[in-house]
């Protein structure tokens, strides 16, 4: 990195060459972003989130013509590290929530702008927010051991990642409610029959054999593959971005609200018993 | 009741503590509606489309979480009662076919601007009106008994209940136009596959099991429910009301037209066969 | 035809009595289109989009009720017949290439515009604009023959036919991308699943069975069903426009690259070994 600064990426929090929670590769004509805090099965810290945005944004713009999320260890991703909430003073929670409402408005868009085809290899237990973006992925690859919950409501929240928009329209009301206000986890089955998950694989080969696949894909004429994408998203890149700032606005007002402590709280206390 | 009036209830023609056709009931944090009509397998009257709008809107403002529309008997409901059709002399055809659109259009109105999670719990065959606004519920429980029939072409009419609108959103047109056009009846699988229903459950204990799932829902901390839904639902109350609109427009224009008074004449005869 | 002409119909090329790859008859409420080019497995070629433009805006008007499309042979069309572009000079390239695009352009505006219901009886494999059309029919009917593909970017191409609208629309973007992005074929178990075809009919009597089924639909009352069919597409025929469109510029574009005529030329040679 340029040390007299003044290059975009650097603004945002992290450089390509020093990821601290990412493992990212390019090779194959693709690039790979892996989420690599296996201890806390991948769970997303504030500089998590920064270092995704730096890792999505460097390969919209580089050579590769397809980008592959997934995860190290036996989770995907657990979501939204709730250690964030718990270190936060009383008087400092709404200038802490406003600037997590500002990341993860960023983070969403860094998924509805991403250009090229964006896949993801879900290796397990997927939670939350690595849940709701999934809707803005084009293909779902998922090893039979991966689940799929948004337990919004049990922790007093609300949804985000465009889900509230996505969902419905991937699965129905009817599915889409069950998962996104009464908690409903599915199986990697459950997420295929319902259109989320693209294709299910065999846990024990999955990262080879996703790899493979991706890779497959990559060989693919990549300007054929952009504007493909580009055609499917055009007519929705306004209603994503309204919706990332209605979802971002209410989770604002929602975290450092009682409903939420204190469901947040219980759920720290039922963990630790 | 106030004998001076003025309050908006009584303007819709029913008062909460003198339902006719529906036992309303408030436990455990939800409101649960009961068609009560079994011996016409709870087909609906002009009354009881007044005390059912009256219901919501006193349920979507009281202090519970979550409403849950049930039925008595065997049938969930089996649409408008056709008598309404019988006792009309010809000379009042256009006049009253004005009056049931304005009815029409005020209970689906109903369903859409309802704020909080709606639950049908479908204990039985459901037809008509009581299918097609299934697409603005949060939760659909059907039992094994249920069934699921629009057969608007076959009367002459066509379709309400914003599913021209939700069908095609919740199963595509394929299976939508299936319904919708062409009469084809489903049931309880084909219903859960197609995304209309999300859980089916088991005829022997449906009530009690079904009453469990809301009981269980209602526990939820409230608000996180009522902001999800209307993160979900918000980006397209407009475009359901202009579809509420279109639809009841073209039924009032059905309703006296030949072809409409041919199809349910035929429909009476070969039922009295 | 009359030889003072002035009819639209012979501006598009081809009159009702002289089809050359179609048969176009009319019975029982209904007008059957036959793709009748088996020994090409129905390839379509420019003067074949030209008489299907005919075919659908004459069945539009006249006075049967419903309108389906099928195959000769053990195909039911293998898409954009690829000989159409061997032909050109590379002098002419841009100019076809335009005129291709306003060819597709008519072709998809004949079915976005279809007012009464369409069905398509898919006796075998489909491939390219005859399954991303599909999204527009009103029913469709398999075969267990039946496939579905759609290889735009293994052709350097890019979706047509609304298929970058409706498609997600369908079958949500996990899916709808497998097949458009990255060429997934489906069989007609998977397009049922998946929400593209609305029934599956042994391929022994699948002739006489899908026209059956069609010659029941046609004896509904014909005004229920175009008025059920124009609330429930009414709310979309703009957007189909603007996806018509920017799907047919970007082919424009897309066509005279290099990207797309390796991408052919490598098919062929392929084909050819």
């Amino acid at each position: 990195a340029d040390a007299e600064g003044g290059d975009e990426m650097e603004t945002v929090g992290a450089a390509s060459s020093d990821y601290k929670n990412l493992i990212v590769t390019k090779q194959n004509n693709f690039t790979k972003i892996v989420l690599n805090r296996p201890t806390k099965k991948n769970a997303l810290t504030r500089e998590m989130y920064e270092e995704i945005i730096v890792a999505l944004t460097e390969a919209g713009k580089d050579e590769t013509a397809v980008t592959v999320i997934t995860g190290a260890g036996d989770y995907y991703c657990s979501g939204n590290d709730l250690g964030n909430f718990m270190t936060i003073k009383p008087d400092e929670m709404h200038q802490v929530a406003k600037e997590s409402g500002d990341l993860l408005r960023r983070y969403v868009n860094a998924y509805i702008d991403f250009p090229k085809p964006l896949i993801a290899a879900v290796n397990g237990p997927a939670i939350g927010v690595s849940v709701t973006v999934l809707g803005m992925f084009d293909l779902v690859l998922a090893s039979e051991s991966a689940t799929f919950s948004t337990p919004f409501s049990r922790l007093g929240q609300s949804p985000e990642g465009c889900s509230s928009y996505t969902f419905p329209k991937i699965m129905g009301y009817a599915k889409a409610c069950d998962m996104m206000l009464f908690n409903s986890k599915l199986n990697a089955t459950e997420a295929k029959d319902c259109g989320l998950v693209t294709k299910i694989l065999p846990k024990a080969n999955f990262e080879a054999d996703a790899m493979a696949a991706v890779e497959e894909i990559a060989k693919l004429p990549v300007k054929s593959l952009v504007y493909s994408k580009e055609l499917m998203r055009n007519h929705e890149i306004d209603i994503l971005h309204k919706t990332n700032e209605a979802e971002c606005d209410r989770l604002v007002e929602r975290w450092p609200s009682e409903d939420c402590i204190n469901a947040v709280m219980k759920f720290f206390q039922e963990k630790n018993k």
